[in-house]
């Protein structure tokens, strides 16, 4: 049996390794936070008998050799980096669940055709260089020299410096690269940072896709007049038409069907005087769906209400694609596994899409891959407040120790 | 005969007193910018035969005696102080053409049975110390000893300083408070500010009333979710329901009717990230009418779908009030008046509401007013673009000059 006070064990001591102490966990990429938690689990995947190696890109990997050492691997694991002020759970829960996996089976002597590898990615997050999923983009050869050369953090540190300060060369990145095949399977447990599985009082969710993202900026631009002396019908207000856009995003997601979501988050209104009608109004639309198809379908919906809008208020409008990630289907023999899995050990299940991106969804680009999600305490998420009961993210673990086992077979 | 190339002279005159030159005029009050544009004016008052006094609170008047000395003044005038980046109408153009009405008078040896005196006010904008009509206050006893000796400009120049610098003692300010009684008119002609007298093709506006304002702010409370994992029937989104209530805003406006003008004009969400539903939204409201029973009507119309919306979304709300000023009734014999005036010199003109505040506005509150209105290019204003033909804005001291004839007899 996983012992949950083991996950339990590493999880506080890993959450000890944050800049905020009080605040939350703030663990960002390649700082000497990230070191400390790095030292930890190094000590640890030793101690369980794994053998331990480091990428071009900061990743770490415990492997547990194979009967047929030249197999593709079977890897599991995620990241290890945090947000500003985020939670002890993020990343860190996929982590410990694959080195509690690794100790079980070093403890039991279990051995498997095909090699186990653990692995401990970074920036995921992308708080401190801005772009996240750094370490499965090294993976699938998917950085580039910009990135490494020329952003800098809030400290003017290039990601370059970064890396170097870490003992890594950067002009050696692309080592960092998976020959094509060498992956069996890739297997990412994390909190669901969503509510469901809570709602439902369910143990786990087994992913069967990541959702695909389209997100867009859009500007509404009317007129600068003063709120006292412009009567209505004068008035080329971008705000109104930008209200009306709004509450139509989120009818028109509701209708779409297909688990679709979209989201206003963002929203900045020019020139922002009390008095003054608003010239112009800009605001993220973020638009999400297993189905490439539906977000396709929504957004035309989307632009289509915009022009109307506009137009029947004389308005001026400008549309902005700013991102787009396609779904990403889950292997159906993973889901086999996650499926007989938890019939086996009566853990209870939902199979449902992540709305997120996770580094598991970078891996679909170089392999078969697997997600497990544990419940959050209220969809809490990125917070201080983010919590998932350890026995919950045990009962994950025995989920992505079954299914390894299955797979490495 | 008004002669519209002095009235162009002073005008261009005042604008280069500003301490942002090429771009717009900034002339906040008692500062070095109003100290040159004042001494300007007194020179340009003295030629026109004016005996000059100053009161305690920063104005400037120019008197033309009356036949009977004792008598109620008739006072015309407006403010001298801009907003930052402003216009050379706002305010200026009430100033100048008072005194070009003046040198008329002068120079036409016209004797009246009133005392006449222009007045130069002070610190309408309110945008060095936050609190505008300043001069009018004063004359009305409104103002209050926090905002001479409190408040504090972006310098951390208090009100009492800037008065000192100015040489007036600020704790004799009170003295600058007119006996009731003492001006038995008062006449401001201000800029429009607005599309109206533009769009119909007149010389002038004759004020009817200055709108009634109740402004209130907004808050609107949800749930701060992760826009991927958080199913659409699952979000608490704050924004979602500030957009359907900014929307029926605009609406509910249109259909109170009666010249109600409604206006979104500050809105801040928060956090204010893509990925992130909005937890927050603050939003203000600006009402105006000549109605203060169109004004209860509206914002109770409000208020009603801020619960409705709220209720049905499950979102909470904060309602607060933050101002309220009541509508002001012109005056009819000056509305008279100025009709006839209108008849007389062949000027076209249009009865109408005021949509902003004025010093006009407060002086109601210790004599009767009357407002000329002249067209603003586009209803441009507190812009450098602000324009209004100098040909318009003679007509508009026509209307002064007339008026204060008729009323000063």
């Amino acid at each position: 049996m996983l012992r949950v006070e083991r996950i339990r064990n590493d999880l506080e001591t890993l959450a000890k390794f944050t800049s905020t102490p009080g605040e939350g966990v703030t663990r960002l990429a390649f700082t000497n936070e990230e070191i400390k938690a790095r030292k930890y689990l190094e000590k640890e995947m030793l101690e369980a008998g794994l053998e331990i190696y480091h990428d071009n890109a900061g990743n770490i990997f415990g492997r547990k050799e194979g009967k047929n050492k030249k197999a593709p691997v079977i890897m599991f694991g995620s990241h290890i980096d945090s947000v500003v002020n985020g939670g002890a759970f993020d990343g860190a829960a996929g982590v410990v669940t694959a080195l509690e996996a690794m100790r079980y089976i070093n403890e039991n002597n279990i051995e498997t055709e095909h090699p186990l590898e653990m692995v401990v990615m970074t920036e995921e997050e992308g708080g401190r260089f801005g772009s996240g999923v750094w370490g499965s983009r090294a993976m699938a050869g998917k950085v580039t020299e910009d990135e490494i050369f020329k952003g800098v953090d809030k400290d003017n540190i290039t990601k370059a410096e970064a890396l170097q300060n870490f003992g890594i060369d950067p002009y050696k990145v692309k080592q960092a690269t998976r020959k094509p095949g060498s992956i069996k399977t890739f297997i990412e447990l994390h909190i669901e940072q969503g509510p469901v599985l809570e709602q439902k009082n369910l143990d786990v969710g087994i992913v069967e896709s990541i959702v695909g993202i389209r997100t867009f900026f859009v500007t509404i631009k009317g007129k600068a007049d003063h709120a006292g002396t412009t009567p209505m019908d004068f008035r080329k207000d971008s705000l109104v038409g930008a209200s009306r856009v709004i509450s139509a995003i989120d009818t028109l997601a509701r209708e779409a069907g297909n688990g679709a979501v979209a989201t206003v988050g963002m929203v900045t209104v020019k020139p922002g005087a009390f008095n003054i009608i608003p010239e112009e109004v800009k605001f993220s639309i973020d638009l999400r769906c297993s189905s490439n198809d539906t977000i396709t379908t929504l957004s035309s919906a989307i632009q289509e209400k915009l022009k109307q809008v506009c137009s029947f208020q004389e308005l001026d409008f400008n549309w902005e694609e700013r991102l787009a990630v396609n779904p990403v289907k889950i292997d159906d023999t993973v889901i086999k596994a996650f499926r007989e899995v938890a019939e086996e050990k009566h853990i209870s299940s939902h199979v449902m899409p992540s709305g997120a991106g996770h580094d598991a969804m970078v891996m679909a680009e170089i392999a078969p891959v697997g997600m497990i999600f544990v419940p959050s305490k209220n969809g809490k998420s990125h917070c201080p407040e983010e919590w998932t009961d350890y026995d919950k993210v045990s009962k994950g673990a025995e989920m992505v120790l079954g299914a390894i086992l299955k797979l490495a077979d």
